[in-house]
């Protein structure tokens, strides 16, 4: 049986309250957040605290799910030394943490929302320690979640989520675009929604490279060119539409 | 029961034969195709030709599935007229088919590729048509496919195909610079692919505004700060990476 104490109270915590508290191998000691009523909800089901002194020294793994920033702070303020902390930052240093603890990273490559229902065998958890005999107890309280898992160094772990920044913010920016394009003409957004998931669906199973079709791939000026004109009122979209139409072509060839 | 010929022999001509073909009440009778050998597997299941002069004049609709520059010459060597002929691109204007004919467009809004298996049900039809009497003849057949179907008039199909260009295969080349990220410094790709995927689905559910989220959404300049240094290498990633922050930072205000 793991032990894990989690701090804050953001998606990630909650997230992974909820499946560390269903996984069968695992015990959720404390949850603490500094907003007790964010998580007071879950009282009947784990101790709460909002007092860092109130934490015990004896869980095996400490997750600081807490903002980039917050990292450094809470790890230095917390009130025991030799234990195992992570954090859970794509882009965070493990060496944020401070050096009296033993340290490491449990990086879920994966959108949390606090509403969505998220299954952890769709959770990818990437983990990263620095001494070794704390990662098998970390690889433990992970697999415990049924999730996929990979050993990753904090090079990998930067470019993974630099990655994810594409494919998930800037790929969500360019649904909004699309929105904003329908819904100001009159056409409706919700057509565009099986397209959105057969375009995520392809590249499950085939390269994007292979994957890719439209005016662009297939140096179809004519298209191209009405389409920069349709653009016309919006300065902003038109940009978008020609660099992402270069980097298909640059992608491409001629 | 509805009759159709099919002309073409591209990916939306093929999964339209397949599709109707498997139909309860329409019937495909002709499948015209330049290149006989590319459509020659199918010569149990219908009769195929590849000589315009071969093409009988009684089918209910003819549906011409060729690329955006060959629908208005092929629409004129038909050799027949007054039957309603319609083609399926989302960019060519219906009047592009020859007058002689009953004028009209099937768009489906949907991504093809020849390998992926295509449920219609998961391909919205956007039908369009000039005269009275061929609506309910094209409405029927599209409803024999299973697919949700919906009138929309020239300038929303204009609007919805740009659209797509955005939510498909710019998004897809989003995938494509996340694959070249991880792949040139030894990460997964296929680490992001559930992420990929939960991106898409969120947007089922919520307006993509409500979605957003990472370093642009909550204004993180450390972390946007970094990740434009990691990209240094590759001017051209970069280039998209401030464009669509900027995109995202202008859409959730400062």
């Amino acid at each position: 049986m793991i032990s894990v104490t989690i701090l804050g109270a953001g998606n990630v915590a909650t997230h992974l309250f909820k499946a560390f508290n269903k996984a069968s191998h695992v015990v959720v000691k404390q949850w603490f957040s500094r907003q007790l009523e964010s998580v007071s909800s879950y009282k009947e089901q784990v101790e709460i605290i909002d007092d860092l002194a109130a934490l015990k020294d004896d869980a095996d793994i400490y997750i600081l799910a807490v903002s980039d920033d917050a990292i450094a702070e809470l790890s230095r303020k917390l009130p025991f030394s030799d234990r195992l902390v992570v954090h859970t930052s794509g882009s965070v240093s493990v060496y944020d943490i401070d050096k009296k603890h033993k340290r490491g990273v449990l990086y879920p490559l994966q959108t949390f929302s606090k509403q969505a229902h998220l299954d952890f065998a769709n959770v990818p958890i990437c983990i990263e320690t620095i001494d070794k005999k704390s990662y098998p107890v970390l690889k433990e309280a992970v697999a415990a979640l049924g999730s996929p898992l990979r050993r990753i160094n904090s090079d990998q772990r930067r470019v993974l989520h630099l990655a994810a920044v594409f494919v998930n913010n800037f790929t969500n920016q360019l649904y909004r675009v699309g929105h904003e394009i329908t819904e100001s003409e009159g056409a409706e957004f919700d057509l565009l929604k099986p397209l959105i998931l057969e375009t995520a669906n392809k590249v499950q199973e085939y390269s994007p490279y292979v994957a890719q079709t439209g005016p662009a791939r297939r140096h179809d000026k004519k298209t191209i060119k009405k389409q920069l004109k349709s653009l016309e009122g919006n300065k902003h979209h038109q940009d978008i539409y020609k660099l992402l139409t270069e980097s298909i072509q640059k992608t491409h060839g001629r």
